[in-house]
C-alpha cells in the first residue's frame, strides 16, 4: 500500500490507526525520521529530521505527523487513541535532552509550536511561540537570562500570540491596552516600557482574557501545548491556507503536521547571539562565508534594524570556536545538500544552534558564478550545474536594471514585454522620438500601440511603452528583437496622440516629463529612476560552454538586419532561423519603392489576366474572329505598358536594397545557415492608413502650402500630385482592407499573386550569396516561403525560387548550396506535412501564427479573454508565451514525424516567439527538432534551455532503463 | 500486360507492332470490337462498335486504333508496317457492305473522317466530311441524287474543308472567293448561288489551291484518306487539343483513333429524311416518343431552322414501316443502355441508320420522373434511380427561374450564390426595402455587402445582390437560409450608397430601375425578365422516398425561427442541427434590450472583478487593514448597483422573447431534436458602426430637430440621452473594436466572460421545453456550445446549462431529456476531441470555422486570392463550397474517432454551409457522421446526396468482398 492510499485510508476511518507511529523525536544528533518522509512530517518537519540526521546541532523537539491532523478532522477533532502516550514519551525525551523542563521555576523549558504541510504554505498558518510561560516559569526565565524585562515581554508576548492563534482573539486587541499602558507612562515606544510596566501589562491581558473568554489564561504548559497544537490543526483550514491551496493546486486533504521544537535563545548575554548567513555571496557568487550577527540579541533584532548587525567574520575574534563549528557546519550542510545554503543561527551561553538551512536564494548572477565553480570544485557535475540556473533568470544578465536601493513611483503596471529597465522623456509619436533619438536625448516612446510605422520612432527610443497589446503584440515582439525594453498592454493608462499625454486616473504624464519602465517587472514609474547596467561576469561564457557542451539542439537567432545578426552572434547564435525581409521595406529609403510596387501591382495583375484570357482565345480561334481578338490583344498589351514599368521599376529598385541587405546578413554570419523568409504581410500595412487619407483629401482643398508640402511628405509624392494621387491611393487601400487581415492576402499568397515579388527576392538573395561565394566566404541561403496550407502553394513559389537560383548561379559562374523549405504556420500544414516535405527540405514552426490558427485567437484581441481564462485555469497559461503541447504541440509533433516519413533529413526549426521560452525549448527538444530561433537577447536562455532539457531527457531516459 | 502497358511498350517502340490489329471494321450486323475498347478504338470508335453488335443499323466503316496514332508521333510520322493491308482490307469490306466504291462515277461511297480519343475533346480535333468526291465521282453524286446543286455543294464544302485540315490552309480564304462570286451573280445568299455557278466555284478553289500549295488538289480518294487520317492524327497536338487536355487532366501521350464510316445522306428524295428524338421527354421526362424530323433534308437542315421540322409522330403516317423500326431499335437501345436516349437517325432511300445515339441529357425535372418511372417498369433499381438524379440539380425543383424562352440582357455575372431567379426594382438601403417591401413592391436589395443590420430588408427583398462576399458571405448564407436568390460578389458592379445607383463600367442602374438576378447561375440581367414558378410533381415525393429508403445519414436544417422550422419540415427535415440564437437578437423588438445589455455588461464585469478581488483581500486580512477594505467593498457595491440592474434588466427582457421563440421551434419540430446554439458572435455587431457614430457625434450640435429624432431613434435613445448616450456608446465600440473580429472575443468566451448570458439563454430554452412537456408535447433540446478550443471552457459553459436545466425542471415539475455538446470548429478542439467527448454528448462540425481555421483564410477576405487559386489548380475547388477533405476533412475524422473512443455513443453531425453539398455529404456519409444540417431548401438536396452516399458505400463495400 503506497503512502497516499495508506493516509487516506486513515482519513476514511478504515484503517486502524494504532499501527501508525504518530510522532517522531528529533535530538541528540539523531532523528526518528528523515528528510524524505514530507508526507509524514511535512516540509518543516522532514528538513529538521534530515538537519538532525547530518549532525547539525538543531535544537531538539519532535513532529506530530499529519496523519493525526487528518485524524482530527476525520474523528471529530479527537486524537488517536495512542497518541497521547507518544507525545509524552517525546516531551520527556525533549526536556532531557535539553537539560530544561516544562513550566520549571529556574531555567524553565520554552517551545515554539509551529505548523508544516508537505508543500510550503508560508504564513498562511498558525505559529505559537515561547510555550511554557506562566506565572512561575516567567520568574524562573527572569532568573536564568538575568533579563526580567525580556522575560515579562516574551510573557506578555506568549499570551497575546496564545489569545490570538488558540482562542480567537483579534490580534489587535490587545494593542489598545499596550497603548493605554504607554499613554499612562507617557512614553512613546514599546521599548520605553520597564520590566515592571511589562509585568502590570501581563496582569492587564490576563484580566482581558479572563473578562472576554470567561476563562483564565492556562498556566498548565501542557494545556497549552494541547490547545496549540489543536488551533495548528485548525488553521489548516482557515479562509488564508484555503485560498492558498486552490491557487496552487495543494490538495485540501493531506493535512499539516506539528513541529515542537526547543526554543533557544541569542541574548542570555555576551557569550549568547545570532546571526543570518551564506556559504557564499548570493548577490555575486564569490566563494567566501557571508552574513552577519548580534551578540546577546534575539533574531528579530537582527531583522528589525534597531542595532546595526557585525559581519560575520567578526564572529571569529569573539568566538572563535563557535566560528570555527559554524564554519564546519556550515561547509558541511553546503556538501550535504550540494548547493549554496542559507542558514540561521542561534548562540545560547557559548553552545551554537542553527535553526534553519536551505538552498540560498541567488541572483542570476551569483547562480551561474556558484554553478561554475562548483564543478570546478567537484561539488556537483556539468549536468547539475546547468540545471542550477534558471534560464528566464538569464534576462537580467544582459540589460541594465533598476537600481534595487533606488525609491520608485510606480504609476501603472503593465505585461513584461521586453526585458530591461529604460528612462526617459515621454514622447508621442514616432517621429519625433526619432528626432529626439538623433539629437541623443533619451525618450521613451508611449503608444496606444505600435504599427510598422512606429520601427524608426522604435529604433531611437530607450524603451517603448504601449496601453494595448500583449506579449506578442508589434512592439513586444519587435522590440525583444532589438533587445529593449518594453512595457505592454497598461490598460491602466490612457494615451492621447492630440495633446500628447497620457493620464492615469487623474494623473497626467505630458510629452517632455520623465518615465521610467521596468520591462523585466512590467512597472511604469515617474520621474528617472537610477538604472544599473549589467555585469556579465567571465563565469558567464564558462557556463555558457559547459551548457553548450550538453545541448543537442541548435539555437538560431531571427535578425532582420546585419547589426541584429552580429548581436546575435555575439550571443552565441548558430545561424539565422528567421529574416523578415519586409522589416528592410520598412526603411526610408526604401518605403516610396514599395508604395509605387503596390499601387502598380495589381492594376499590372488585372490587365494580364484579361491579356491571357485574350490570348488563350486567340490561339483558339477559327476564321474571322481572330482578327478582332488580335486587335484587342494589342490594345491591352499597349495599356499593361506603364503600370507594368512601374511594377518593375519599383522591383528593380529594391533588388539592390535587398541584396546588399542579404549581404550584409551572410557575411555577419560566416557560414552558418540563414533561413529568409519572403514577403508575409499583407500589402495595406505599407500605405497610409485610410482614415489619415479620408481626413487630408477632405482638407486639401483648405489647406495651406505649408500643410500641403507636410502631405507631400507623408505620401511620398509632390504636391502637384497629391489631388490626384491621393484619391487614387484611397482606392487601392480600400481595395486592400480586409476584415481579418491575419487570415488574409499575406504570406505566400502575395508570391502566388506577384510571382515577380518573389522572382526578386530569390534574385536579390542569390546574387548575395554568390558575391560572398565569390569573395571566398561560406554561406547556406534557406529560403523560407510563409504561410503556406496546401503542398501546391509551396511547389509554385520554389519553382520561381529554384529557377533564379539556377539563373543566378550560371550567370554568376557559381557552385552554391541552398535550401528551399517552408514555415509551418497553418494548421493544414501541420496536418498535411508528409505531402509539403515532398516539396520543402526542411520546415520551420511559425507558432506564433500555428497558435493563432490552432485556437482561433488574434493575438491581438485575445487580450480581451486571455487573462481571465488564465485566471480561471480554463488555460494552463497563455499559449502566445509558452508552447501548447496539448494542441499546437500535437499537431507540431505529427508534422515532424510525417515529414520526417516523407523526407528522413527534413530539418525542423520553430521560429515563432516561442523559441525563447524555456518550457517551448524544452518541447522542441523532446519533439526532436534540429533547432530553435528566437531574438538575440534571448539566444543565451535558448542555449540554456536546450542544454536543461537534453540533461533532463537524458535522466529520464536512464530511469527508464 | 495490361493495356495500359501493352499501350506504352508500343509507343516506346519496345513492343513488336505486328502482333496489334489496327484497323476494326464494323458493319453487316457486327463489330470486330466493342464498347468496352475504348482505350483502343476511342470513345466514338467504341460506341459504333457498341450500336452495330445491338443490332442497330449504323452506317458501315472502321475505326484505326489509337495505338496507331501512338506510332505515328513514335516513329517520325510513319505508320507501322502491317496497316496499309489491313485499311486496304477493311475498305473492300465497306464498300461491299454498303454497295458503293469509293469515286465511282455513278454511285460513289463517301465517308466521314473522325477522331475519337478515349476521352471527349468536342470540337478540339479536326474532321473531314465528304471525302471520295473528285472530278469524276462529282457527277456520279449528282446522278445518283438528281440534285447536282447539292453534288457541286458538297464538293466545295469538301475542298475547303480538306484545304483547311490537311494543307493549313485558313478556313476564311475561300469565303473570298465565294464573295466575289456573289458579288458578281448579284445574289445576296449563298443558297442562291446554281449548280453551274458551284461548278465554276470549284473550279477558282482548286485553282487557287494550286497556287497556294504549289500542287492540285488531290484527286485520288485514297490518298484524301490517307492525308485526312494523318492530319486527324497530328490535330491531337493542336494548340485547342493541348489546352483542353491541360485543363481536364487528360494524358498527352493515349492518342486518338480516326473513324472513317460510310456517309448517308437524308436529302436522295421523299423517301430520304433526317431527324433527332429522345426515348422519353426530356423536360418532363413524361414516357412518350419525342422528336421531330425533315424529309429529303440532311442533318443540318433540322438544326438550321430553314424549313420547319416535324413532330416525328407524322413519320408513321408518311413511312409506317420505317417509323416502326426507329420506335423498336430506340425502345431496346433504351433498355441496352437502361436511360433516356438521344438519337440522331437519317433515312437514305428508305432505309434508316441511326448516326449516334448516347444518354440523353434532361432537367431536374424530367430527372426525377424518369428515375421514378423506370424503377415502376422494373428496367433500373431503386439503387440506379438514385444515383440518376444530380442532387445539386434539385434546386432547379424548388425554386422559380427564367423563363428560358425570355431575352436576356445580362450586365454582370457573379457568384451564384443562392439558386433561383428575382425580378425586382433595384433598391440600395434595407431600410428602403423594407418600407417598399411592405407596399408589396417587389425589390432587389443591391449592397456592397451586407451585415446583420440588413436582415430586415433582405427579409421583404425578392433577392439580394452585392458587390462583394463569396459563397459564404453573410448575404449567401442568410439567403440561402431564407430560400431566397441571391447573387453575390459581382465584383464588376460599383455601389453608391450616396447616389443610390450601382454602375456597370459605364451603365448606370438607379433606384427604381428593374432589374432582375439568377442565383442558379449567378447572372444580372436589366429589366424584368419573365420567370416560371417550380412545378414539382407528384414524382418529386415518390422519388424523395426511394432516396430515404436508402440512406443512412439524417437530414436535419439549420432555422432561427418558427417559420423557417417550418419550412424545413415541409423539405423533410429531421430536426434542426442549428439554431443562432443570435438571429433572434436582431428583430427590432429586442435590439434595444441587447444593447442595453452590451452597454451595461463590460462595466458590470470590470467593477465586479474589483469587487471580488477586495472581498479576496478582506478574508485574507488581518488587523487594521479590514476596516479600509471593508469600506472598499461597501463602495464598490454601491457602484455595481446601476449597471448591474441595467444588465440584468436586459437579460430579464430578452428572456421571455426568447422563450417563445424556442416554444415556437419545439413546436414546429414536433419532437425531433432541436440544437441551440449559444449566443456566437462578437458584440460590436450588435452596435452601431464606429465611422456612423462619429459623424453623428460631430453633427449632432448643428443637427436640425428632425436628424435629431432621427438619430434618436437609429440609436434607441430619447433625444436628451443622445448628447451623453453617443459618446458613451462610441467608447463602447470603440472598446469592443477587434483586429481579426473572426478570432476575437466571440462564441463561448462571451458566455464565459458573461455567463449570465449563458444563464438567460439556458433558461429560456428550459422553460419553452418545460411549457411543451407539460402540454403533453414531445421535445428534445440539445444546447450547443459554439467555438470552444479546449475542453475547460466547455466544461464551464456546460455546467451552467446543467445547472439550470435541473432548476428549471424541478421548478416546474417536469421531467425532460436534453442534451450539452458543442460545436467542432476550432481546430484545438478537433485535435482534443478525445477529452472534449469527456464534457461533450455531442459534437457539431461547424466547418465554415474550422475550414476558416484549418487553411488560415478568412472567408470575408478570401475572395482576393482564392478564385485564383482554383483557376490555377493551387486548390482544387474553393474549400468554403466543399469539404476540404485531405486537411479539414483529417479533422473531422480525427475528432470522431477520438470522440467515440471516449463516448462511443458519442452524436456527431455538420451544422456548417457544408451540410448542403453533395460531395460533403458523401464525405460525411463516409467519416460516420449521424446527420448532415443545411438551410430548408437545401435539405432535398442533402436527402438525395446522403442516399447516394449509401448507395455507392454499398457498392464499394460489395466490391471489396
Amino acid at each position: 500500500m503506497s503512502t497516499t492510499e495508506n493516509e487516506s485510508a486513515v482519513l476514511d476511518g478504515t484503517k486502524d490507526p494504532m499501527s501508525d507511529k504518530f510522532v517522531y523525536f528529533f535530538g541528540d544528533g539523531a532523528a526518528e525520521g528523515n528528510g524524505g518522509m514530507k508526507d509524514v512530517l511535512g516540509g518543516k518537519g522532514a528538513g529538521l529530521a534530515e538537519m538532525t540526521n547530518a549532525g547539525v546541532p538543531v535544537p531538539p523537539g519532535f513532529t506530530i505527523t499529519t496523519s493525526v491532523c487528518r485524524w482530527y478532522y476525520a474523528n471529530g477533532k479527537t486524537l488517536p487513541p495512542s497518541f497521547a502516550g507518544e507525545q509524552h514519551d517525546a516531551l520527556t525525551r525533549l526536556e532531557a535532552s535539553f537539560g530544561k523542563k516544562l513550566g520549571d521555576s529556574n531555567d524553565p523549558l520554552l517551545v515554539s509550536v509551529r505548523s508544516g504541510a508537505k508543500f510550503s504554505m508560508p504564513g498562511m498558518m498558525d505559529t505559537v511561540l515561547n510555550l511554557g510561560l506562566n506565572d512561575v516559569s516567567v520568574e524562573g526565565l527572569a532568573l536564568k537570562t538575568g533579563n526580567p524585562r525580556f522575560a515579562w515581554d516574551c510573557y506578555r508576548r506568549f499570551i497575546q500570540m496564545f489569545a490570538s492563534v488558540v482562542m480567537d482573539f483579534e490580534k489587535n486587541q490587545f494593542e489598545h491596552l499596550i497603548e493605554q499602558l504607554k499613554h499612562k507612562r507617557k512614553v512613546k515606544l514599546d521599548t520605553e516600557l520597564t520590566a515592571d510596566d511589562l509585568k502590570s501589562l501581563v496582569l492587564d491581558f490576563k484580566r482581558f482574557v479572563r473578562k472576554q473568554a470567561g476563562r483564565d489564561f492556562p498556566q498548565d504548559p501542557l494545556e497549552q501545548l494541547a490547545l496549540s497544537r489543536d488551533a495548528v490543526f485548525r488553521s489548516w483550514n482557515n479562509d488564508r491556507a484555503i485560498y492558498y491551496r486552490r491557487q496552487n493546486g495543494i490538495p485540501d486533504d493531506i493535512g499539516t503536521a506539528v513541529n515542537v521544537q526547543a526554543m533557544v535563545f541569542g541574548n542570555l548575554g555576551e557569550t549568547s547571539g545570532t546571526g543570518v548567513g551564506f556559504t557564499r555571496n548570493p548577490s555575486t557568487g564569490e566563494h567566501h562565508f557571508y552574513g552577519e550577527y548580534l551578540t546577546n540579541a534575539q533574531g528579530e533584532d537582527v531583522v528589525a534594524g534597531v542595532r546595526t548587525p557585525q559581519p560575520i567574520a567578526h564572529l571569529e575574534q569573539e568566538m572563535p570556536a563557535v566560528y570555527q563549528q559554524l564554519r564546519d557546519i556550515t561547509s558541511r550542510l553546503e556538501k550535504h545538500y550540494r548547493d549554496i545554503q542559507d542558514f540561521e543561527f542561534t548562540i545560547q551561553e557559548g553552545t551554537l544552534y542553527l535553526l534553519q538551512t536551505r538552498n540560498g536564494k541567488r541572483t542570476a548572477q551569483a547562480a551561474v558564478r556558484i554553478a561554475v565553480e562548483m564543478v570546478h570544485e567537484g561539488l556537483i557535475t556539468e549536468q547539475e550545474a546547468i540545471l542550477r540556473v534558471d534560464p528566464a533568470s538569464l534576462d537580467q544578465l544582459l540589460h541594465p536594471r533598476l537600481d534595487p536601493k533606488a525609491k520608485v513611483n510606480v504609476i501603472a503596471k503593465g505585461l513584461s514585454a521586453s526585458p530591461g529597465a529604460a528612462v526617459g522623456i515621454a514622447v508621442f509619436d514616432a517621429d519625433t522620438a526619432a528626432e529626439m533619438g538623433h539629437a541623443k536625448k533619451k525618450v521613451i516612446l508611449v503608444r496606444k500601440e505600435t504599427t510598422p510605422d512606429d520601427i524608426h520612432g522604435m529604433d531611437a527610443a530607450q524603451g517603448i511603452l504601449t496601453a494595448t497589446g500583449g506579449m506578442t503584440s508589434h512592439a513586444a515582439v519587435v522590440a525583444r528583437g532589438m533587445g529593449k525594453p518594453c512595457v505592454s498592454g497598461v490598460s491602466a493608462i490612457h494615451v492621447n496622440d492630440k495633446t500628447r499625454t497620457m493620464t492615469v486616473d487623474k494623473l497626467v504624464v505630458k510629452e517632455g516629463d520623465w518615465i521610467t519602465i521596468d520591462g523585466s517587472t512590467g512597472r511604469v514609474m515617474l520621474g528617472a529612476v537610477p538604472t544599473i547596467d549589467a555585469e556579465v561576469s567571465g563565469e558567464f561564457g564558462a557556463f555558457m560552454a559547459i551548457a553548450d557542451k550538453h545541448r543537442r539542439l541548435k539555437v538560431r537567432s531571427n535578425a532582420d538586419i546585419p547589426r541584429d545578426a552580429i548581436k546575435a552572434r555575439e550571443f552565441g547564435a548558430e545561424g539565422i532561423g528567421l529574416c523578415r525581409t519586409e522589416h528592410m521595406f520598412f526603411a526610408e529609403d526604401r518605403l516610396p519603392f514599395v508604395v509605387q510596387m503596390i499601387m502598380a501591382a495589381p492594376l499590372t495583375k488585372a490587365i494580364s489576366e484579361k491579356l491571357a484570357a485574350r490570348e488563350k482565345a486567340l490561339a483558339a480561334s477559327l476564321g474571322g474572329e481572330s482578327k478582332t481578338i488580335k486587335a484587342e490583344v494589342a490594345a491591352l498589351k499597349k495599356e499593361l505598358a506603364a503600370p507594368m514599368k512601374s511594377y518593375k521599376g519599383a522591383l528593380a529598385k529594391l533588388l539592390p536594397f535587398q541584396r546588399k541587405d542579404f549581404y550584409g546578413l551572410f557575411k555577419a554570419m560566416k557560414g552558418y545557415p540563414v533561413t529568409i523568409r519572403t514577403l508575409d504581410p499583407p500589402l495595406h500595412e505599407f500605405l497610409p492608413k485610410r482614415e489619415d487619407l479620408m481626413v487630408d483629401i477632405a482638407t486639401f482643398s483648405r489647406a495651406t502650402t505649408g500643410q500641403k508640402k507636410e502631405m507631400a511628405k507623408k505620401y511620398r509624392m509632390t504636391v502637384a500630385q497629391l489631388k490626384k494621387g491621393m484619391p487614387e491611393m484611397l482606392r487601392r487601400v480600400e481595395d486592400l482592407h480586409e476584415f481579418n487581415p491575419m487570415m488574409g492576402h499575406r504570406g505566400c499568397r502575395l508570391g502566388i499573386t506577384y510571382p515577380e515579388v518573389t522572382e526578386m527576392q530569390a534574385r536579390a538573395i542569390f546574387e548575395a550569396a554568390c558575391q560572398i561565394v565569390k569573395e571566398g566566404g561560406n554561406v547556406v541561403p534557406e529560403v523560407m516561403i510563409p504561410l503556406i496550407g496546401t503542398v501546391e502553394e509551396l511547389k509554385d513559389q520554389a519553382a520561381i525560387v529554384r529557377r533564379v537560383a539556377e539563373e543566378t548561379k550560371k550567370a554568376k559562374g557559381v557552385q552554391l548550396e541552398y535550401m528551399v523549405g517552408t514555415m509551418i504556420e497553418i494548421p493544414r500544414a501541420a496536418l498535411t506535412a508528409a505531402r509539403v516535405a515532398e516539396e520543402a527540405e526542411f520546415f520551420s514552426f511559425g507558432t506564433n501564427d500555428l497558435t493563432q490558427m490552432t485556437y482561433g485567437y488574434s493575438r491581438d484581441d485575445a487580450g480581451k479573454f486571455l487573462p481571465e481564462y488564465v485566471n480561471r485555469k480554463i488555460l494552463p497559461g497563455d499559449p502566445f508565451v509558452s508552447v501548447d503541447q496539448e494542441g499546437v504541440g500535437m499537431l507540431m509533433d505529427w508534422a515532424v514525424k510525417n515529414g520526417r516519413s516523407t523526407r528522413p533529413k527534413l530539418k525542423v526549426g520553430i521560429c515563432g516567439e516561442h523559441g525563447g521560452d524555456p518550457a517551448s525549448v524544452e518541447f522542441c527538444h523532446r519533439t526532436d527538432l534540429d533547432y530553435v530561433s528566437c531574438s538575440p537577447f534571448r539566444v543565451p536562455l535558448a542555449r540554456l534551455a536546450a542544454a536543461q532539457a537534453a540533461v533532463r531527457g537524458s535522466a529520464a531516459e536512464s530511469d527508464r532503463r
